[in-house]
């Protein structure tokens, strides 16, 4: 290890490991997004159904992710809602999901009258176990919903050979994940329906972030006239988009619901799509820097790739497993607030046990007639998913850069090892907290 | 009448009674809402969860209609979704819809499983008949959905009077009406719930546009918390809004449902606040102008406004009601025809027959799984609501103008005037097209 293992810690008066800081110097295309939207103004623009820029990003999407079909969405959770309505998700039905990940993944299947199956997660991917996935498959299971979270790629493979054994519809949530690629192939096409949120800002939100917004990708034709007919509402030339004569009778009024984004965020979408490989790319040699420079380290362990994986997004940030037992016990709590002394930007920012979470957890009557949260509905005890809530309360997690100041990551390593290297300080600190008021430390 | 009486028709080759452009001269405020725009992505502000822009625009609109609660949307059909599940529509109910209006008035509530009944309309204002309404009631009905529709305001004392004898939730959509009053109290203000959209551009679009918006007004407490944990996922200090501790508990997740709206489309409508009274104000003159003009002439009557409503939006323009037994039956295509070609900017555009929609005339199996529109669901036939499709048939619009090219309206009226003292020529014509090939004529 370098040198500065032997200095004090910054915690307790030492100098900071991390004098460089981390703010992202990535130059936000702010003129050409103000331009993009301005010139739609200016053109009149206010609205669009599957015309203008709308289309444009659908069709440069569905190339871009190798699909036949693309569909713009309001919003990723409108996304998912659409999927599951496609694939004929309703009462009487389960859908398996990770039991880490974000509620509007599931929300909308439910919303639907399907009851949830929550799926133990790999630990070392942070991602759907396949093995726990198949244990939990009923004669009632419909859909697999998995999801590529935080940009990290499920292990496609053993879940297709799941989905395929069963026949199931398979749901990819690639909200987090825009850009990465199982064995060559984007994220988003191998499912049945791939589902993106747009959601947040250019350097904080969805990889290919436009505010408010969010879209789907299919192969299959019948799913994309599902889609199309159930949220695309006066979309323009529809009836002819149709092969399913009733749908094409149903035009263009089709279920009566309407799902369509606002053309701007559309517009940030286009301009913020030029730069989505390099984002990813940049972002990416920063994850596999501070992972490669922590590989070995005691007391933490980084997020594994599949061999077949490219992940790419990284939507909340890269993720570290922290292991107490490596560092005499200390709490994850004390150690982090070590890292942030040093410098470190971090955070434990990361969703919820989602089974755990009070309306899966004890079931709960969304429409006050029943439904799958209710009746028989097992709920989720705390230590029903060991694995996952095992792992879960150890997961902590760090802001990717896509053009990082310089030496921030190489400090962000030191520091990280300076403070595992003297974690028996942290250890005493954490002992005398026990006789002296908590104020005081 | 006046001297253009006795010229030509200029459909037969005679001049144009209309000369000028009805060109809309209002300016629209371009700059202002493209530096509010640009305000916003310069500050960094790509969306908004109960902040900033949203916040402030819900504010003003809540303090504009009257009402304690005011909550954004990503569209209207959103707002009457989140109205619907709020005020517990679901299956096994019946809700009761005017035939005549847009399909996205009465599909969430049909998605929530409730069924439509279909009510006839007053021809003479085009709006929702009281007196049947009140006869479809049955023990199976939940609300009364009633739309001021085109800006025309429904009879709020009989509908209200329904509404408490059975005691019926009631909505109003005020998509087309934003400003509208009933005995001075704003449309939005009057039922359980108003639901608004904000679709559409300056000119065009809804009385306060956006792009895609929409909003819900409501005084009820209860009402308003249902809303927030429907759609209203991760707002700012959620949990403290709720009185509720069952949702104070579930928020942020909530139901896990996001409808919220783009903060761009909040900035656009902000902007076209400051001028909704004035454009209500000069569209509600212009009508009143050319429904004066034209008051008594024979072949048409205008819609009629009851004496405690104040009309406002005007959506989809200004009507007529054709009464072709006035013009020796002369068929409305010939008598529009005659119009346009005297240079009257208008259209036969409406909303069609509600009820006759496919979905509904024959019913539909939304979700594979039976439901509203299935097993007993009567359908509506041709004839089944003989006084909505006897006026439905004869209604046309014009647009309603803000600031109009100067003697447009009185060139429309003598147009009107020509057309109308000279269809004995019309009545020729017609009488010629039956002896010769049609597309000589």
């Amino acid at each position: 290890m370098n040198g500065t293992k032997s200095e004090e810690l910054a915690l307790l008066g030492g100098p900071k490991a991390v004098t460089v800081e981390g703010k992202e110097r990535w130059p936000v295309p702010t003129d050409r997004i103000k331009a993009k939207i301005c010139e739609l103004i200016d053109k009149g623009v206010f609205w669009e159904a599957g015309t203008g820029i709308s289309l444009e990003l659908e069709r440069r999407l569905a190339f871009y992710i190798g699909t036949k079909y693309c569909l713009s969405q309001n919003n990723g959770t409108s996304a998912l809602w659409a999927a599951y309505y496609a694939i004929g998700v309703g009462p009487g039905d389960e859908v398996l999901h990770p039991a880490y990940t974000f509620i509007a993944s599931i929300a909308p299947a439910v919303h639907l009258g399907a009851r949830p199956v929550f799926c133990e997660i790999d630990p070392k991917t942070l991602t759907i176990d396949p093995a726990d996935m198949e244990r939990r498959i009923t004669s009632r299971t419909k859909a697999v919903s998995v999801v590529h979270i935080h940009g990290n790629v499920c292990d496609m493979d053993a879940i297709i050979a799941v989905a395929e054994r069963h026949r199931l519809a398979l749901i990819e949530d690639c909200s987090h994940s825009l850009g990465g690629e199982w064995d060559g192939r984007k994220l988003g096409s191998i499912g049945s329906v791939g589902c993106f949120s747009m959601q947040g800002g250019p350097l904080d939100g969805k990889p290919l972030p436009a505010g408010e917004g969010g879209f789907i990708t299919t192969n299959r034709r019948e799913l994309y006239e599902r889609i199309l007919f159930f949220g695309h509402l006066n979309r323009a030339g529809l009836a002819d988009m149709f092969s399913n004569p009733l749908y094409r009778e149903m035009a263009p009024t089709n279920s009566g619901l309407k799902f369509r984004p606002h053309p701007w965020a559309m517009a940030m979408a286009l301009v913020m799509q030029e730069s989505l490989d390099e984002r990813n790319r940049q972002r990416r040699m920063y994850r596999e820097k501070i992972y490669s420079g922590l590989s070995g380290v005691p007391g933490i362990s980084t997020v594994h790739d599949h061999a077949k994986a490219t992940p790419a997004g990284f939507y909340g940030g890269m993720h570290f497993i922290y292991k107490p037992n490596e560092l005499g016990g200390l709490p994850l709590g004390r150690f982090l607030k070590a890292l942030q002394a040093e410098g470190v930007l971090l955070y434990r920012w990361n969703y919820g046990l989602t089974h755990r979470l009070r309306i899966f957890a004890r079931g709960f009557d969304l429409y006050d007639r029943g439904g799958p949260l209710t009746g028989d509905y097992p709920g989720y005890a705390e230590g029903t998913l060991p694995v996952t809530e095992g792992v879960h309360s150890r997961i902590f997690g760090m802001p990717t850069f896509i053009n990082e100041a310089p030496n921030y990551s190489d400090q962000v390593i030191a520091a990280f090892k300076k403070v595992i290297g003297r974690y028996d300080r942290l250890l005493w600190l954490e002992r005398l907290a026990k006789r002296v008021s908590p104020s005081q430390l």
